[in-house]
């Protein structure tokens, strides 16, 4: 197989160093194409034994190639592979998230939360850019996850919205919306929380936050912060809206 | 004044963009020596307004030279400044913090939060640098933080710690302690919330955490995870701890 630096079009990607790629390898074996060591990798035999039928060749130019200076000595090629969400579970909707590290920070703090369906709303950071699995740690392979063109698209998809909800709160709908927002009308600390599994957080871009049409589709949550800081980090508000939802699993 | 490209021995720092600048003036006005723009800058007349006696002088060299690549059209040049920490005022401890993007991002999380007093147990990565200044989004002029050579100099200042004390619980000490760790004994979900403001959040080193002696200080805390992930990013970790803990505020 010929492999070229990452490209968005390109129908496969790849880890960058041990602990992506052995999570790659464990959670997703069936859409591992090869995997690239260094010759100075030490950990070669346990990787043929997780790797098993996976062909493993040495390639230190390679690795030169596409791990762009980083130290790395194994990479992991997988074909991208995509999967519809769970109905029934907690999704994390993220609309037009514009960071490959955030991406990738979120999706490993979501599988540390128990959340393993991932809406992505476009335009949007890639998932498989090999910064965003990197910065995942390799979560990516342990969670489902969808690109959706638009908000509304997911939403009539999995929350039973249709063009005439202009306006829902969370009795109205299929699922419970959490829209995370700087101006939410409840605060995290007095949300509803919801009886089951059927609930979805959302979170807008870093720099503009959510529209504000959001302001009308479930439950607005904001997290209470001091007038000090213009906003939390994505991420951060992310973790612990996730970690707040968690508590009803 | 004749201005290098930061170096950690040296007396003042800089901010590098207009918003940490106008935390600086807002702030810490005492502290500014003097305020650099670019020619390019859209905001001076509001920038001279609120720099009132500051000095505001036009250099584009030197700002190219400072800002290292990227978009920046104000700088803050600052004397560098250290305050004792309030010993009755709830702190954030930092042991041995690498990063410091997560530096200044624990620092803009903590001020969001209502946490004002930083301890920062060295070695660590230095808060002046612009890389954390910037992180931190300004924050670092709002809060008070000192610098410790060891984590027993900071609990023998703040916490009534004494060479004896090998192992210490909560109640015996001037201060509640929290250090956070994957092993903790008792789960954040169930951790005593402190009564008053005397407590300290206690954090580790990204890639370490904090070393076994802590499980013998005050009450250790885990945040309970899957079985998926490693570890917490160490900035959603502090974000999460800061979150529940300023409840009882």
């Amino acid at each position: 197989m010929d492999i070229k630096t990452y490209k968005k079009e390109a129908d496969y990607s790849y880890t960058l160093g041990a602990f992506p790629t052995f999570e790659l390898i464990d959670a997703m074996p069936g859409c591992v194409e090869e995997i690239i060591v260094h010759s100075s990798f030490t950990d070669r035999d346990r990787l043929e034994e997780k790797a098993g039928r996976i062909p493993v060749t040495e390639n230190n130019k390679l690795i030169s190639k596409l791990s762009d200076k980083e130290n790395v000595y194994v990479i992991g090629v997988f074909k991208k592979f995509s999967c519809a969400l769970d109905p029934d579970r907690r999704h994390i909707v993220l609309v037009n998230p514009g960071n490959m590290g955030n991406l990738g920070t979120i999706i490993r703090t979501a599988c540390g939360f128990g959340y393993y369906d991932l809406a992505v709303i476009e335009p949007a950071a890639d998932v498989f850019n090999p910064k965003t699995v990197r910065a995942s740690m390799g979560s990516l392979f342990r969670i489902r996850h969808e690109k959706f063109a638009g908000f509304n698209e997911y939403a009539a998809r999995y929350c039973g919205f249709s063009a005439d909800t202009v306006k829902a709160g969370n009795d109205e709908l299929k699922r419970r919306l959490y829209p995370f927002m700087l101006d939410g009308s409840c605060s995290l600390r007095d949300a509803d929380m919801p009886g089951n599994d059927r609930f979805s957080l959302i979170f807008g871009n870093e720099a503009t936050g959510l529209p504000s049409e959001f302001s009308g589709y479930g439950q607005p949550v904001r997290i209470e912060q001091t007038e000090f800081v213009d906003s939390l980090n994505l991420t951060i508000a992310a973790g612990i809206g996730m970690y707040v939802f968690a508590r009803e699993k």
